[in-house]
Formats: C-alpha cells, structure tokens, sequence
C-alpha cells in the first residue's frame, strides 16, 4: 500500500501547492499565513479519502484533487481558528508554532477566513460537471457550517468542565470531526460520478471513520508520545474536556473504536470494496500511533 | 422609489430569516450568534443592489434573494471578524455591542466562518440552473477571499499607521469594500440570466459604486453625527488610519465621490437603465448621513 499512498500524497502535496495563491500585490502576508496552515505538514488523511473513495467508486484519482483540496483547506481553517487564544489557545501545532503564534492573531483569523473561500472557489472552478461541482459545494458547505464542523466546534466550547453522557460525545464528534470526513469520502464517490446509493454509503463509511478517528484521538491523547503526536499529550484532561478515553476509559474506547472501524469495513466488503485503498486507508484511523 | 424600496427590504429581511438556521441540538448559541450578527439592524445595501440589478437586467427580484442574502450573510461575517480585539477591536456596530462583545469572542469567530459558509449552501442552494449557481460561487469566493475583501482586510490592518498614496488607497478599498459591492451588483445580472456584456456592466458599475461608497463612509467618519452612524465618528483618526479624507481632504474627496457615482450613472445610460431603482439605489452610496 505504501508505494500507492505515497504517490498519491505527493499528488496532493502538489495540488495543495497548485491551489494555494502564491503573489499578492496588497496581501502577501495573508498569502504566507495561509500556506503556513495549509502545507505545514499533517497526514493528509482527508484528500487521501477523497482521493481514494474516487478510485473506489470507479473514478480516477486525480480528478478528486480539487475536492480532496477543497476539504483540506477547510480542515487547515478550522484548525487555525481552533488554536486562537478565545478557543483552544494552543501554541503548538504538528511540533510547530500554530499559526497565530508564528503570523499573529489578526493574520490567523484572515488566513483561516480566506482558507475556507478558498475551499469553496477550488471546488466551483474544477473541471467536473456543474451539476457535480455544485453538489459538491452543498455536500462540503453542509458538513462544515452550523449543523457540521462549526456547530460541533460550538458544542465542545460549551462542553468543557461538563460531564457528557455517550450520546454527547457522539453527537458532539459527529459534528466536529465526523461530519468532515465523511464529507471527504462522499465527495471522492460523487467526483466518480456514482450514483445516489453509493454516494450514501460512502457517506456512512466515512462517518464511522471519522467516529473511529475521534476515539482514537482522545486514546493517544492519554497514552500517546507528545514528540510523535507533534502536540502536547494529556491536553484533553488538562482542558477539563470529556472524551470518549475519558468516559470509557482507554481499554474500552480503544475497543469501540476497532468494533466502529469493523462496521465500517463491513459496508466497504458488502459493495465489494474490502480490498481497495480505501478500506485500508481507513484502517489507519485505528492503527497509528499519531 | 420609497414604497419599491420598503418593499424589498422588507422580502429581503424575510429572506434573511428564512435562510438563517433557527434551532440545533447542539449548538444554539451559535445560531443566537449568527443570528445576532446578521439580524441586527445594517442598510442591506448590497442585497438591495443584487436585487434591483436583477429587476434592472430583466429579472424578478424574488430570483434574486438567494445571492442577495449570501452577500448579506458574507458582509456579516466580515463585521463580525474586523470587529473582533485582534482587528479593528470595535465594542460598538450598528448602535449596539458589537458581536464578540455581545456573544463573546470564540462564538464571535464560529459564527463569522459559519456566516460564510451559510453564504456558499444559500447559493447552492437556490432554484436557478446549476451553471448559474455555479457562477455564482465563483464569483462570491472571488470577491470575498484573498484577492477581494480578506486580501483588502490584510492591506488595512498592515497601513495602520503608515502614509498611503491614493493609488494605494484605490487598491486597499478595491479589494476591501469595493469587491464585494461590485459582486453584488454582478450577481443580480446573472440571476437576471444575463450575458457576459451585462454583467460585465454591472460589475463596472458596482466597482464605482463601491469606491462612492467608501470614500462617503471616510468622509461621514470625520463630519457624521456619532448618533446616526452608529458608531464612533473620527475613529479612522484615532485608529492611525489613512483614508481618503485624510488624504484628499473631505471636500475632495466628497467631490470625488460624487464625480465616481457620475462615472457610474452614465455606465447605466449608456444601457438605458439610468431610471432604474438600480441607478437610484446606487445614488444612496453618496447621498447618505450614515
């Protein structure tokens, strides 16, 4: 899997690089603040979802690239925002200086502003159908707004020091972080040009990925290596947040996160895909160590 | 022109509360945010212009709603961000505290990027053809991002202080005001199913427009009345910041302003539309106390 993965996040390096605004006369100081975020590292693991669920679905990899751009930029924005001082106050980032420590609070809040309507002009101006890319436009601007990304960013705000019951942190992480990589895997199916059903079923793949992901955050936040994870571990304790580590304990949630990741792979085997990259890719959501 | 305009402004408000989201599960403060932030009071200048240059190129007002509250939501999320402590740090908008100061400023933020995104699923959204959506994502993230409006709110921030030229001044308000003003105006045109030539037009008007607009708001700031604005008057003095006023003085610029809306009247003679509520409306941008 190696060989494939590598080149298709190099493909995505490249494309990010292609999509990022490189010379303004009247801003280049944005323009450095948002390339700061978006190519400072990361896993990538969303453009590789996208990317891969377009293979999966029958389309070919490079032509999900401006999606699988599209919901990395947004994920680049979000993080930018939720390190600022008035959320999370983090001043660390993938072992770097997040991006307000480095370019400034005003610059952070621009860049991160500018990151997202770069996220929507990458998708308008794709050469997929207009039909394509204006689904697209719904299916990204829904997982990321007010019922998604933000709405979840909203309710975890709210939630520190409280006690969350299981169903919270569901519907808390559904938002926040699932709802987003869903959207990378729905995105990566309808470049492909599939139909409504398997658009669905990428869809409830991706969520139980991204779920499987959360827990697994919250996991190596407690057990996880701070040089390897590239921020501060015990961070989740320390904020007074409820996580699925803490309300299960580690043992458990680490096994709801592989029974969630097996109801994924499940609906992956029934459409035939058990073997694709996809279906591995989303095994790493559980097996990493960051 | 009274009653046409009540009457818009009037389905534009309804608009606006229709396309705003009313209740979540989990994060209604948010939504209270969001709604504070869009619902508070404003001109609705620029969705005015989005609908009157729909009726002016042929179209129905009604068509028009959904870009004429996407650049409504969008201009909302762009106070809300400029006004937050590490911007322009304004307690006051509209007469009232503004929405970090009334909501606080992690919700500041969330509803500012939510407000955005809200703007991209209004337009996806709407009833009218894919390619004409489409476009009009194009056309918004071009106005709003980094070369538009986020790349003009950089410029801004970086003159404090610092003596500009005129040029530098056209290029700063341009990006900062002046897109978004013209996106407006150009989106009407398109809903209006309009061609290239049109809303080429319309653009050109909007950009002129635009620029009235601005330098009327720079001279209201140093001879405005603090009651009928809403906010603080001298607070570009105060700030450090160079304006037109400052730079021209606020007879030449007022001049300026009005000889800017001239050039922009005679662009819709030219296509036969001074009498329209479009050429009134415009007129607003410098025939204005607050």
């Amino acid at each position: 899997m190696s060989a494939e993965l590598d080149g298709l996040q190099a493909a995505i390096e490249d494309a990010l690089l292609h999509f990022l605004p490189q010379r303004s006369p009247i801003a280049q100081a944005l323009l450095e603040a948002m390339r700061y975020a978006a190519l400072g590292g990361g896993k990538r693991f969303r453009p590789l979802l996208t990317c891969a669920a377009c293979t999966a679905f029958g389309g070919r990899a490079e032509d999900a690239l401006p999606p699988a751009c599209a919901v990395e930029f947004i994920h680049a924005y979000s993080l930018v925002h939720d390190d600022l001082p008035a959320m999370d106050d983090a001043a660390l980032r993938r072992g770097a200086p997040s991006c307000h420590a480095a370019h400034g609070e005003a610059l952070a809040i621009l860049a991160g502003d500018a990151l997202q309507t770069l996220a929507f002009s990458t998708l308008a101006a794709s050469a997929a159908p207009a039909e394509t890319r204006l689904a697209a436009v719904g299916v990204l601007a829904e997982a990321s707004g007010w019922r998604g990304m933000a709405g979840g960013q909203c309710f975890d705000l709210a939630s520190v020091g409280r006690a969350l019951s299981l169903p919270d942190l569901h519907a808390l992480h559904g938002a926040k972080t699932g709802a987003l990589i869903a959207a990378s895997v729905r995105l990566g199916a309808l470049f492909a040009n599939a139909g409504e059903e398997p658009q669905a079923l990428a869809g409830a793949f991706g969520s139980r990925v991204g779920l499987a992901f959360q827990i697994m955050d919250d996991v190596l936040d407690v057990v996880g290596d701070s040089a390897t994870l590239g921020k501060s571990t015990k961070s989740d304790e320390q904020a007074g947040k409820c996580t699925f580590a803490t309300v299960m304990g580690v043992d458990a949630a680490r096994a709801k996160a592989e029974s969630v990741m097996g109801e994924a792979q499940e609906l992956l085997r029934q459409a035939g895909l058990q073997h694709s990259l996809l279906a591995r890719l989303g095994g790493r959501a559980v097996n990493r160590s960051h």
